[in-house]
């Protein structure tokens, strides 16, 4: 007998059809003896629509309207699921945020979870009664609701399954778990039976999807199992938690420890909303890098590469760094207006241009993993325009012309390509 | 300056544009110096969506989740408005029904509210904030989000403004008033300038659908001053609380001492769901009457007007009473199913008949009006098939074939004809 928490997201709740379906699946855990609760998402579209109508009814708002609009739609969905799952005999009951409650701090739009007492809910569960759970939202310290950010029902599922001290967390998506490296690009893409909290976390943000990066901090952080699972199979053709058989259902996130055979590379995330800024001929003393990324973190553009060349004649070098793409505008004009501060020859913007990233946690016990990416990408022609590397990852610049070129090439030089 | 609760029905809110219209009658308000709390319902259509998706659930669904579903549409509107108001710079903030409190009972779908503390409302609306009020909703003993029935907004705006102790509470609709009958059967309809609670109670339950009954119970019952007016006129047309001619705005619902000049007949309501069940020659004997009503009841069937004529020969009598047309079905059955135990020669049910009331505090002080009344209608050759009378009001039940004729015919009889 497990407690389960299960999060199902907006297309798998788009109609009454499909969410009848996510009652199946907590049918399914429920009959095997299983404890659940489970966090939902607002009907596919619905998030979006009162988005739209708070822009058009101003687009400078007040974040505390918002979150009180937009947290409206994942009210319906847990109080249709709670009627759907009551209508199969088996007892639950909705609950929204602030009745829980989901205490957040006080960053509307964007809040994070600070304490989740719910006693009430975790006996309720305990006792058999499935919680449907809306997610994406929380009560700040002034009694208002806060949401947590776009995909902010992950992050719910798993602050409640810290909370409920659950067994696990089954993420249903539209994929069926997380893959080595995208299937589109790499039609030899495998499915990774399990992945570690560190690799997801760098999979996530860069650019893989599956989960929102602030779930997957907090379940490492909690030490959270995560199932990422298809809520596409039929619910019948699922084992019950407990009984299924984890190496062939979706991706578990888990700690290393739980990693037996550890592979050096796990997988290969790529970027393509990366713009590459270059500052040609600027002075190559101190002082220079403040000049230039000062500025950019007033105007709160993020930077991510930064390479800094090797210094032409003592006096003189280049700098390149990349920001988001959406981005690049405000930084040229940040740049532009700091022109006599910094002092530089020329400024060039470019978005054509794609982050590759490689990531495993065996990288760690072993040497020569860039050296091999170096050689392979040079035989290929490919150029390498940035690299920053962390314990785990090796991430490189390349012009996005060779974008699946790359991508294939190092999932074959790393043994990812399925048999 | 003023204390002013104002409400806005669905057709008022049902996209940005007619919520900007909304906004624009607040400011008048504001910028006269009045302070504003503005109960809304739902954007136009969405709260049947959502009632729809219910249904769809499962038709047989747990009231909790219902209320907790049904009671989001409100939120959108509330936050909506309140950005709107921001944006022309005016502050104001929204509330959902759990904010305020607003505290009902816990008979779900149908809540009657209990208590509004509303300190903290009170005194941002007292210090120049808007509060932007999620009409319909409010929280039950259990901590879960209770609904008052529909049309519960104008409830939530009486209830506000009792607990606020308002000077009046504008209810905003797509009429100008409330009209001594229909506009639609009788051309010469005209507005009434003032109604008193109890005619407005009469009027209400009786077809005029302007007003919910309950709102006017619970304005009677605190002395709240209602102003019925129209959302479609251009908000720059009408005058501020306090400036305003009340006798060329709307219909103010007051207390009798307010209304100087008393009619003797106010206006004319009519109803055409109601349905006329007969029991033909049943024993005119002591608890027959019981025999008949008691299992209707027990059926949840309310009984309206009862008609039983003078027996034919001490032994029998007929029977006729009206039930709302959609429960005439089950009326039937029920008492088909308890015949032998009534014992009735003949059960006759019949849909095609209307009731009309001629309504007016005057009444009480004027004799004949029912004389006069009969006297009109059988030189039209109407038959009256039911009568019942309360102080105020005379209702007569007739072929619904006659009912414009009727309607007509008394409205001009009592002198409610516009010149």
């Amino acid at each position: 007998m497990a407690l389960l928490v299960m999060k199902f997201g907006g297309t798998s709740v788009a109609d009454i059809d499909r969410i009848r379906n996510v009652a199946r699946h907590v049918k399914r855990e429920v009959d095997a003896g299983n404890q659940c609760a489970v966090v939902v998402s607002a009907m596919a579209g619905h998030t979006n629509q009162l988005v739209a109508w708070a822009k058009e009814a101003s687009p400078l708002h007040d974040m505390r309207e918002y979150d009180s609009i937009v947290s409206s739609g994942e009210l319906i969905t847990a109080g249709l699921l709670a009627i759907i799952l009551q209508s199969m005999g088996i007892p639950a009951r909705s609950w929204q945020g602030w009745q829980i409650p989901i205490h957040t701090d006080d960053a509307h739009g964007a809040a994070r979870i600070t304490d989740i007492p719910g006693q009430e809910i975790r006996s309720r569960v305990m006792a058999g009664e499935v919680a449907t759970i809306a997610g994406f939202q929380g009560i700040g310290p002034d009694g208002r609701v806060t949401t947590l950010g776009r995909g902010g029902s992950d992050t719910s599922a798993v602050a409640i399954a810290a909370a409920l001290q659950a067994d696990r967390c089954d993420i249903y998506t539209d994929v069926d778990g997380v893959y080595t490296t995208d299937p589109r690009i790499v039609s030899k893409a495998q499915r990774l039976a399990r992945i570690s909290y560190e690799e997801m976390l760098e999979m996530a943000s860069l650019g893989a999807k599956v989960l929102q990066t602030r779930s997957v901090e907090l379940a490492m952080a909690y030490g959270v199992r995560l199932l990422v699972r298809s809520s596409f199979t039929a619910p019948e053709d699922c084992q019950p938690a407990g009984k299924d058989d984890l190496d062939n259902t979706g991706t578990l996130v888990c700690s290393e420890d739980e990693i037996l055979e550890k592979q050096i590379v796990s997988g290969i995330a790529y970027a393509k909303d990366e713009a590459k800024v270059t500052l040609l001929r600027i002075a190559d003393k101190p002082g220079v890098a403040a000049a230039v990324f000062g500025p950019l973190a007033e105007a709160n553009i993020n930077v991510d590469m930064i390479v800094q060349n090797v210094s032409h004649d003592g006096q003189y070098t280049d700098l390149t760094f990349t920001v988001q793409d959406g981005d690049l505008p405000r930084a040229m004009q940040v740049l532009e207006e700091a022109k006599d501060k910094i002092g530089y020859e020329e400024l060039r913007g470019a978005t054509d241009v794609v982050k590759i990233s490689v990531i495993g946690v065996g990288m760690r016990s072993h040497a020569g993993v860039a050296a091999q990416m170096f050689k392979a990408l040079a035989e290929r022609k490919i150029n390498i325009e940035a690299i920053t590397t962390s314990e785990i990852k090796i991430s490189i610049l390349i012009d996005a012309a060779y974008e699946e070129l790359a991508i294939r090439t190092l999932h074959s030089l790393y043994g990812l390509d399925a048999a």
